[in-house]
């Protein structure tokens, strides 16, 4: 179950650039085979493969000082944060540095007038939500893991707020960034909106810093809403799943949260969360807002369920409740690997218009049914986007390769819908084959801007594309 | 009241280059002075600087062959859509060949489920509107003026609906654009949300077409509101005007639309629309949801204007009422101008973080007060975006001192409480001076993309940034 280990020949690192960095870093620069090799591995199937060196780095002038050098000695550099990307967005394909910011994570500004706030890039984002509760405020975007928020910009994360609340391409305001020629700007100023100039917010998130190292993220809050309440409904087909949030959301339900799981992913819950729910397509709501206003979202979508073959609508707005009711959900990937003992999880997801949402997943649903590797189907129904979990056997190679094409296919089909092969999880190693059938020549600007900015390719190559 | 004429000193266009241009446009090649200086000209106070030709191009085909013609002549092309820009957007500053897409209006296709629709670059936001109402579908962003779409995605445009739907930076979901090196590339796909790569598209949404020229937007729409209903409210003090917005956003009401009118704006939309308001700042709302949310905002509403010295809130859902209470801010504009017989509009904007909003336009105020020159404010107050209008003498230098010094000291302030120099105006020629001042070394990254992507300085040479 030991992840192979991929280190590319090339030299070991010049002993007197070492030296510089332990003149910076200190007791903060770490050689050690464990910590590399931590840092070179990821929560997914790629194989580890480790950086030269690990820093910790304490404030960005540092990370200029540290850009500087690697840039003089021709060093890769790495931004890490929590490590809990899926596409092996981290991982050292060339070895170098890799500049580890979790320990920047102070909460630098809240701005409760403004509703926004300025965090380190190292700050997680629970951490974030608990230091806003008090105040009333909190951030809504929440991929699966406590992820850094400085991890979240670069891949332009989401998760399942993002159908009311947006993504981190909408959630972000300004960002401090640390560039390959060692300048340290800011991307814009703390206005709800400006026309001046390039969007160099926007060019950096999502870039898996490629462009850019992020060292502090101004972030759009919301207030806590008055009223939250929960609700989970069955259907009997996949369809009415989705022709109810599709409804929905047309005659301008404000759904701040409605996720599918499909009855695999039931299935796999029930086992894992000694749950009971009927083994077919399922619907996570949640809805915030006045009292009358939430309990008028819940009149409108129940009645729509029921137009749409949806089951009984259990609904609560006491805290508990609602956790036991999201129970299935908040552990839908552990039950999804869990359903093999000794599996490794595959996730992968693609992001389609909502219209052929249903058919993508159907689709999938049966090519899925000729494989013998368990896979479930969760998604952020209200963005068109959706999960696929694999409890892949990592020692077998013909497992492997029959995963491999099974995403393959799904990502082509996501593609011919006018899709994206990728809706939160970013480009990473993964799904840069994939990348230019989607965008074609597109691709070409993405490596001209990569190479007007980082001529010697030293920020986190081999990511994204292939220079 | 002629506005002077700016031609700097150049060669004419190579006669060969002219019949090429002909051989490609036909009759839709104009090079007669009236047409050039026409596309040289711009709603607001810059002199005409008129290019050496317009053509009307009709495909993205059509634009790419111009795009090599002129790459290989090493002439500029300004892309021009309805002249409606007002920091000289459109000017040539360097002359060359102005492309008008106002012939590109067709409305490519309509997916209602998918609250989307593709539109190309010529298509004005009014006649989309109009199109859209059979199918109860809006788009939302609306600049004052009917302006196409292309050009609005250029300038990265809003309007009055932001605070609730965002800008064009939101609603834009991809672009079809023609590159200075002739490619014709699609930014991303129709999906809602992606993690694929370098985010293209808000790299071109507002990049004023210095990097590629625009020639299909894909729009997110949304439903017609159930119930629309209009207040307007006057307020003791401005302070009180805009703590009542603040207070409303932090507890979640989803303000539609909110407008601020000082007491001079107020003045002039009296005299201009016989109208017979409080001579006070006001506030216009539009509220958006089924009846019973709508009537839960406007109560909600019209108790936080109560307790900040708000006057009686008049309200109305019905359309002929509705268009009666907004008709001093529909009017805003011209009636500012119409306070001095003979002047020209000088438009400018800047937006600060909400809660600096009071106080900068009470500094502001108080600057206008020691002018001679009219002036009048008004602002998307929910976004913290303001707009001054100077009535100015056009034939007065002194004058325009004086209106370009008080400009100057609008934007330090702004941006001395971390606004920016332009909310939803652009860049153009107007605020160059103040873009290296607020984002510093960041417009060296600016210049940077340009120089990578355009490295011969063609596409609409001379704007945001000199190179």
């Amino acid at each position: 179950m030991d992840k192979p280990v991929t280190t590319p020949e090339r030299p070991p690192l010049d002993p007197a650039f070492i030296e510089l960095l332990r003149a910076l870093f200190g007791e903060r620069l770490h050689l050690t085979e464990a910590m590399c090799l931590q840092h070179g591995g990821s929560e997914a199937h790629f194989a580890t493969m480790p950086p030269d060196a690990v820093v910790f780095a304490r404030s960005t002038e540092e990370v200029v000082e540290l850009v500087k050098l690697c840039t003089a000695h021709d060093v890769p550099i790495i931004p890490y944060g929590a490590g809990t990307s899926i596409e092996g967005n981290t991982l050292a394909v060339r070895g170098g540095v890799s500049v580890n910011l979790s320990e920047m994570d102070a909460i630098l500004a809240v701005n409760a007038e403004d509703l926004d706030c300025t965090v380190q890039a190292g700050c997680r984002r629970e951490q974030l939500n608990e230091y806003l509760r008090d105040q009333g405020l909190f951030f809504p975007i929440d991929p699966g893991a406590n992820a850094t928020i400085g991890g979240m910009a670069s891949t332009r994360a989401s998760g399942t707020n993002a159908v009311r609340y947006g993504t981190m391409r909408e959630a972000i305001l300004s960002l401090r960034v640390v560039t390959p020629d060692g300048r340290d700007i800011r991307t814009a100023r703390r206005a709800r909106k400006s026309a001046a100039g390039y969007d160099l917010t926007r060019l950096m998130v999502g870039a898996e810093g490629t462009l850019g190292i992020i060292t502090e993220v101004t972030l759009r809050l919301h207030g806590i809403p008055e009223q939250i309440s929960s609700a989970v409904c069955g259907f009997e087909t996949l369809q009415g799943a989705v022709d109810t949030v599709v409804q929905a959301i047309q005659i301008g339900v404000p759904l701040a949260r409605v996720e599918i799981l499909d009855d695999m992913q039931i299935k796999a819950v029930n086992l894992f969360s000694k749950l009971d729910l009927p083994e077919t397509t399922h619907l996570f709501f949640e809805f915030h807002g006045s009292p009358a206003h939430v309990a008028e979202q819940i009149e409108t979508v129940s009645e729509l369920a029921a137009m749409n073959g949806g089951g009984q609508f259990q609904w609560s707005n006491l805290p508990e409740e609602r956790a036991r009711l999201w129970k299935a959900r908040h552990e839908a990937y552990y039950a999804a690997v869990a359903l093999r003992p000794g599996s490794v999880g595959w996730a992968t997801d693609v992001c389609v218009p909502i219209s052929r949402l249903a058919e993508c997943v159907a689709e999938t649903k049966r090519d899925l049914q000729t494989s013998t590797v368990p896979a479930t189907i969760l998604g952020h129904v209200g963005d068109g986007n959706f999960h696929v979990v694999f409890a892949m056997n990592p020692d077998d190679p013909a497992e492997r390769a029959e995963v491999e094409a099974i995403n393959g296919r799904l990502v082509e089909r996501a593609l011919a819908m006018d899709g994206t092969c990728t809706g939160e999880h970013g480009i990473g190693l993964g799904k840069q084959k994939y990348l230019e059938a989607e965008l074609g020549e597109a691709v070409d600007l993405m490596r001209m801007i990569k190479t007007a900015l980082d001529p010697k390719d030293l920020f986190n190559p081999g990511k994204i594309f292939a220079r």
